[in-house]
């Protein structure tokens, strides 16, 4: 028993992970062994699910079985549909929506009532979770935007079918690949704080369809997830202020407030997230002939290295990747949701394996040995 | 950074916090510098969730503005109402069911859009979410059980409303009383895992509505608040096998099996609560002209005193407290989720007032610089 207090946990070690690894001197991410880049480039995001919940790459009978099996689960039971509709009725934050909803699906789920330990049947709901988020996502969006849900489709990818139901048509190719790339990149990363939520959660032998939305509850914070949508609306703030991209940062900085996007506490160099992006983003600009976000992203990138010492992390392109395929700002969490569950049911499945409960303690600084008053003695 | 692993954090520091102290090998507790013992005695639950949130035990006209804010919002929105509704035509699991429809509220909260460190704000929302919870609690039991919710009264005290709600009438002044004392034995342990998981989701500056969800989750588990309920089936399942009760308890550790509610990981001695649950156990007992659960009780902590060297815990007095009061048995961990949240909120509200975003470590054991394979390579 130490005395040192540890507010943030840093560097604390609070369980052993096979899934993901970070080195932050080096900026590299590697899920199971596989470097992000590999995995970004040659790997769906249903072969990512598969490699953190199985612990292998699947061959190609395990990817079409587990392709099958997640596409089936997309629909969403009436209730759950209209409890959506209520929430976008009443213009509800689509993060509060998601957690809401998502809590709401182990009272239709047919393994709601097995053991929380139970690894089959985890796998089950987790491919269940992970399928129908992305289904609450788009439809809460389109409801609160005034327009009708649009059913899933088996017949497409996870990705691709996510797009096709935010907007109503199938994305072309360069989009859904773009999709499913920043899904894979988001999938894991160590011991977050919404991952490690969802732990502690789990730790008390809780269920996954607990610990999931404490997952999304945290994930919503603005020092987590929040930041994506903070990046696209500084970029929108740059852009209405007729300013140069330097002079707006300059000003920024000068007005003592922060550049969203930039920092991340376990990487010291570039995050290799925001590299992958940051290409793909320049590729996306160039498809569309339109490079304004893109240029604005790398000339404060530039100046920021310069200015504070400070790399972009993957919010930082995330932002401009996702304001160039037309989803709403609002979305821009939520889709961080829609991959990070992907760790989040693994790091659950790993903390049943080996359980222990997590229970830290506080230095107590209050007063001691009060005699009680009585109330017309206060 | 240190390269132990600490599983379970135990011993880890992890705040500062004036709101409960325990001493473990005393079997101390102490909210705010009032022990336990004197508050159960003496307080009323709507003092112990001023005195947690406020930082002192309101006077006269503080309790009576409080009491009176308390009060007005116990009512469910209709919405809210309909959502209990249908998890309850869905069987859903209790606990699921109060994390469900505690994380819609939001929907309906006027200060959903402040700040999330908004003090004032997050006073008012706590308020709202733990005046809603018994409302939400005995609706769905009802609904459940297949009768109408019953309404709550602007009259009646928080615990005693509860009560009322429950059963469609007004309890006794004991039980009423007793109600009262349990909630205020539960309102807050130091750093339990409930609590630290509120606290994990609260430190990326989520809002209390995230964060109350999360403590839900954790407080299901079995390890954590699914105690009690444990207790309780055990006691069933001894007055069904037709065993004297050191016979049965005998037979459940020759068998390799525990028997619930014995041992607590910070105390060493007897839980406080449960000496003071015990009694008011007795009392009950006493009215009510039938000891059986009370003797049962009594009989087995001897007995595992001596075999074990184990005192009972809170969750072996409560079990049969609430079941003297005709409270169903899976409504045990939704009533000490009632109390809790007064220690969720209060934790909450100091995480925000000195934040830093809680993120530990894991130590990766898994596979490293593995060479992707093409999918018709593996």
């Amino acid at each position: 028993m130490s005395d040192e207090l540890k507010k943030g946990l840093e560097g604390v070690l609070v369980a052993e992970s096979e899934l993901s690894y970070i080195d932050g001197d080096a900026g590299e991410l590697v899920y199971r062994g596989y470097t992000i880049d590999d995995l970004a480039r040659d790997a769906s995001f249903e072969e990512v699910l598969y490699l953190l919940w199985h612990g292998h790459l699947p061959d190609g009978e395990e990817l079409a079985a587990f392709e099958d099996e997640m596409r089936v689960e997309r629909e969403l039971d009436d209730d759950v549909l209209a409890l959506v509709e209520n929430l976008a009725a009443q213009d509800e934050n689509p993060m509060a929506a998601l957690r809401t909803a998502v809590s709401a699906l182990s009272a239709y789920d047919s393994d709601a009532g097995a053991e929380p330990t139970d690894r089959d049947a985890n796998l089950r709901k987790g491919r269940r979770i992970t399928a129908k988020i992305p289904t609450i996502i788009a439809a809460f969006t389109r409801l609160r935007d005034g327009q009708d849900p649009v059913a899933p489709r088996e017949d497409l990818g996870h990705a691709e079918n996510f797009l096709y139901m935010l907007n109503g048509e199938e994305p072309d190719e360069v989009l859904a690949e773009t999709f499913d790339m920043a899904l894979v990149l988001h999938a894991d990363h160590g011991l977050n704080a919404s991952t490690f939520s969802s732990m502690v959660v789990s730790s008390t032998l809780a269920d996954l369809h607990s610990a999931i939305p404490a997952g999304i509850g945290a994930l919503s914070g603005s020092l987590h997830g929040g930041a994506n949508q903070d990046v696209m609306e500084a970029l929108l703030e740059l852009d209405d202020s007729g300013k140069e991209p330097v002079e707006w940062a300059k000003d920024k900085l000068e007005a003592g407030e922060r550049v969203p996007g930039f920092g991340h506490r376990v990487y010291d160099v570039k995050d290799p997230r925001a590299k992958i992006l940051g290409a793909k983003s320049k590729e996306l600009a160039a498809a569309a002939g339109e490079s304004k976000w893109y240029d604005y992203s790398t000339t404060i990138e530039a100046y920021i290295a310069e200015e504070k010492g400070l790399a972009p992390n993957v919010d930082f392109y995330s932002a401009s990747t996702y304001y160039q395929m037309g989803i709403p700002i609002d979305a821009y969490t939520p889709i961080f949701a829609m991959s990070r569950v992907a760790g989040w049911i693994a790091h659950v499945l790993e903390q049943y394996e080996d359980n222990r409960l997590i229970r830290p303690r506080a230095r107590y600084v209050g007063e001691k040995d009060l005699p009680f008053p009585a109330l017309d003695e206060r």
